[in-house]
């Protein structure tokens, strides 16, 4: 694997990883009151975008990760429609 | 411009559009209680990395998109160290 693609999986992963935390917290606190709705539905719809471009690009790093972040970002989304 | 490209750009407008909803929202709440500050410690240190690899790569869509995402996912992290 070379330097690039090596950046691209690190930061795949980091901004995939991040939304585990969130994740976390909200099934923990089964509150969402200071979550933005319009973020995450705005989010998730971007990010199915990004897999769809990362697969026009034949882009490893951009499909993996954002198939992963739309996992975690779709289930924020449904807890907040859950506990709204 | 291509179809491609335009995907791409599409999908980057709004990965970082989303944010603003969050960030007008916790403007005008200034709470913070049910936003993880792990999320976004780590969500913007991995878009500083996606703007490195699409520095590496050439690739408009991911510098472009990335720059101002983490413009608006650090304010929100600006937020939650200021409302905590």
């Amino acid at each position: 694997m070379d330097f690039t693609t090596a950046i691209g999986l690190l930061a795949g992963s980091l901004t995939t990883i991040a939304f585990l935390p969130q994740v976390i917290k909200t099934w923990k606190t089964k509150s969402t009151r200071d979550v933005s709705l319009e973020m995450f539905v705005i989010f998730c719809t971007g990010v199915f975008l990004w897999i769809v471009y990362g697969a026009l690009i034949g882009d490893l790093p951009v499909v993996a990760a954002n198939i992963v972040t739309l996992s975690l970002a779709s289930t924020i989304l449904f807890f907040k429609l859950k506990y709204r």
